[in-house]
């Protein structure tokens, strides 16, 4: 998956070492799918992040979710806030679909603790989503378990970014928004770990967009018809192999914000910012005793992950509109990138 | 709709007066409907409550929900809670169809603003859920987004309890549960308001069972096979017509975990307890001007409110389990009702 | 001490085992002490609870906070429940003594670094508080720095109940109230665990008072001047040696209403009702390693612990009644005690 | 009160109008006064915001507090997010003065109460604090009821910025922190309304200072001896006369970490971030009807406070430290002010 992102236009985001990829599917087992629906009157899909290889019913993950702004209709963040545990795959859709993909990853878990042989009577989906109208019938709700399907079948470490999956008809700052990705690396006890994460954009006003403190948003407000109001979602997904428990994750995912205010954003009324987090490090399955250990990192390490969470956000916002391809919206209007903006002024 | 109730077995829960029909439709503009799905492998369904024959996405009603345990699949508090507003009819379930009735819910307002001339590109369904995977093949959701429109179309004042609409398949104290509804009237300034509450009970030890403080559960674990833990949930939604404030009316519906506690459980890890609530009093539309005037009651006169929520609570638990008919479980047991324990020991 | 408790008048209290002294030091290495100041003008004091013999500072403990109604001053609860640990021991006095109590833990952690060589630049004092006004001129603001240090040094096992030390002026459904405590054992993979509870008791309407299920509130109403009104104050101070995260920890001190809602209360608007919990298993101290290991119970097991802290608090809050002295209130009425009335109708 | 401020130096936050002063002092009836101690051992002081010349407890103010990171010692904000409501000055100091802070507000406000005939039993504190403890021997907690006092009594409109009272001893950035303000001036229904900013800042890591979006802290951290962890705490307080319920204030005040961000913090782990907010708008006092109005602006209308809480707060971090006088540590070092470093480089 060769696209050009941020750092390929020589703008490097914060100061800390990235992972391999640069992309959240470096930390190791995860892997992200995406199923896109485009057609005349049609923007839309579904994006699928799968922490792990194995049954993530059988045998859950630490998870957490932060809400930055709750005007959102998210799926299953009671339950991770609850129990500080993720039982499903996360996805990713469209603000009409989240019902319907929800059922199609209650039956993708179903199915797969059938073939497992794990019992299952209940099952907590985890559904984020963004409202892409402007360049989707939303009222259709084209999304179905089958696209569910297809994203988890097709999750890879190498997956694209930019319009696809749930970025196919988002807007960013007025521009073309979409699924951004990018990763850091930290060092505890001498070895390295990685924190991950992944965006699907859809915010922002064009005169606010700020890159790496660069105010580009008053020049682009010139370049295009602007969006003046800062008005639409963003979910982020972070992924670490770090040991954490739920109420250290929930501080580091609530850093993520940090990355949104950079871009320019003052996180407008409408509408939500939602933030999911899991840690593949602990699993909390069956066991025998009543007792059991579980591994977390000292408290004051955690100012390396809040940093990582708010620069690798930073990131993932840019390379979401980079990435992303100039899209007709429903009413006409060409709704650019901002690889063609920043390839123009080049 | 005559249904015997726990009253009618000279039980009198708390000390306020009752509305007319002692259910949530006291409330002025409150109507309730039931799709009831009931054969070999299912016992399930779905309740709608409709707070207003109004187009309530065109002109909302404060709203507000409590997590008292958030083991659970409930939809749409995330809004709620951030805008303090409720703009769907609230449905209830099983758990694994949370997805598709939030779905029935969307199409359901799509429909009604379309015919209403109503602009509609997000909405957030609220549904609630209990487990009744005992009595009901939950894997297989059965409840479609026809049963949704059936459960609105069908909704009345005079609706009926027990083992009907989302309480078909749920058990209670190892009895049988359901739907079951109260209310109390409170004097403000001379003139009479109305508290409502319904709930979908699907918790409970029996040998906690406490029926106006007394410990009926001790005799009915020797009548049946006990349920010894305390698990399962239970959905509380409260309605009211006196004028409040998002903060206030939260505050008002946390205080509906007293009559839970009072009938006997205490609250088990496993599922969940989640509180819903609106108030007819101020809609919260689209105006002219920036700022706008709402009314609220006085803050000490919220305890007539607590009072309310936690007598009523109490006593639409009961009517749940005393109107509820015996139901056989998927394993061949029957699961039998509180009326017929009442009825043989009178 | 031997005063005598709800159990001596044959009330028992729930179905779980009692610990040796049925207090919450029965939890090892907690001890409770208190400084009482009786005159004319004041019914008033602090009582302290001694979660270790160590220095809590330098070894803080797991801990969580739970604010079921908020109309209270209770300091500290900001960071316990951001890092999910207690540096302090907890000290409750009246509501207008806060600011000198806290800074009375504040002197006493400071002295104890000192003399234990441990640097402390900034430390989070837990001071929990009920309204004593009635039998209490509490605008004198009567407790000093001193009173804390005298409850700390005479702080023991085997303490008092009743009126004494922050419970010398409370009152309870129109009865005199004060500290009460009560405990419950759970077995975990094959040995005993202890978990404990102390409450300050200063709230509740007398015709709601119900004792075991048994409404005797009704009856308490007409030997007395009721106290018609819901209101005042309860803290909860929870205590176990079992392994919990924080997350944890605040799932099981939220069950604590439970056992206010089993002896009437319906959780008045004025005032607070706020419960803390800390747990002395896991030492979060200064390690070397950037990951440590913890332990905590399997969530499910949580059950036993919700369990007891209903039934632990709501005997707790019994004892607190019967082990009080009936004390003359600023404007002379004499507020009885639940031990009188008990005697009087034995 | 003439103090070069960030403006001065041609550095414009934000697109937004600005009040007159510039200052929280713009929205009418704010008035801030601060108690200064300063001698070789300590460097810190009191400062306080009185929201109205009127009797604040008898009639109180729509208040909001968000809490961005709790490792921090705040005062009275539990009350306040309970009741959504405010009842004493606001005073910030030193993380171990808080306990003798809230008592002399506590003080302060019985003696105003007695003065004005106001019964008063209870009442709420609302305490931020920073630790000066490098420019303050913080253990002996110098402030006293004194000092609020004198404070409280010097208040007043054209207030100083900079190394003035709970600022004396406070850092930012490896720089000298202190008190910071700034206004912004919001239209609604063709009348002017106005957001005001106090802050007392104490964060921050030299190399991430950014002065829109300047990476200025990279030069400035060879200039000085820079500060490489992000540690410490900011406090926020906002006022406004736009007419807020206590959730839509909340909301407002969460986007105070947009100010925060910009000026490149990534929220470090020690300590904490926390904001308090209140609006002039609505009186919350005694009534006769059970039924009161209250005005509260469209919610949509939120979009503009959200922006003029980012800008504000971005810009009153940025005038605490320009105002700042550069002081000296305990240890002997100097920490410089950043108007030394603008002037030197200008």
């Amino acid at each position: 998956m060769k696209q050009k992102r941020i750092e390929d236009y020589g703008i490097r985001i914060g100061r800390m070492p990235r992972g391999e990829r640069n992309k959240i599917t470096d930390v190791p087992g995860v892997s992200v799918g995406h199923s896109t629906i485009r057609d005349e009157k049609h923007n839309t899909g579904v994006t699928v992040i799968l922490p792990t290889e194995r049954n993530i019913f059988q045998e859950k993950l630490v998870g957490a979710a932060f809400v930055h702004n709750g005007f959102g209709k998210t799926a299953g963040t009671v339950q991770v806030e609850e129990l500080g545990t993720l039982e499903t795959p996360i996805a990713l859709t469209n603000t009409l679909n989240v019902g319907l993909v929800a059922d199609g990853i209650v039956q993708y878990m179903i199915d797969r603790c059938a073939a497992d042989g794990v019992p299952i009577a209940s099952v907590n989906p985890v559904v984020g989503e963004c409202n892409d109208a402007a360049l989707n019938t939303i009222a259709d709700r084209p999304v179905t378990a089958d696209h569910v399907r297809e994203a988890i079948d097709s999750a890879e470490t190498d997956f694209a970014e930019g319009s696809v999956g749930a970025g196919a008809g988002t807007q960013c700052y007025g521009l073309k928004g979409g699924i951004g990705s990018a990763s850091r690396i930290i060092e505890l006890d001498g070895r390295p770990y990685t924190v991950g994460i992944l965006v699907q954009s859809n915010y922002g006003a064009t005169n606010d967009l700020t890159i790496d403190g660069n105010p580009v948003g008053k020049k682009i407000s010139k370049w295009i018809k602007e969006q003046e109001c800062d008005k639409g979602s963003i979910i982020v997904v972070l992924a670490t192999d770090i040991p954490l428990t739920a109420r250290q994750l929930k501080r580091v995912i609530r850093r993520c914000s940090v990355g949104i205010a950079r871009v320019g954003s003052y996180i407008g009324h409408g509408s939500g910012e939602v933030f999911i987090g899991f840690s593949t490090a602990n699993v909390i399955g069956s066991t025998q005793s009543d007792i059991m250990q579980i591994s977390c990192v000292r408290e004051d390490k955690l100012n390396l992950l809040f940093r990582a969470a708010g620069e690798a956000t930073e990131e993932a916002i840019l390379n979401s509109m980079v990435c992303a391809e100039e899209t007709k919206a429903l009413d006409g209007r060409m709704i650019r990138s901002l690889k063609d903006f920043l390839e123009e002024t080049e």
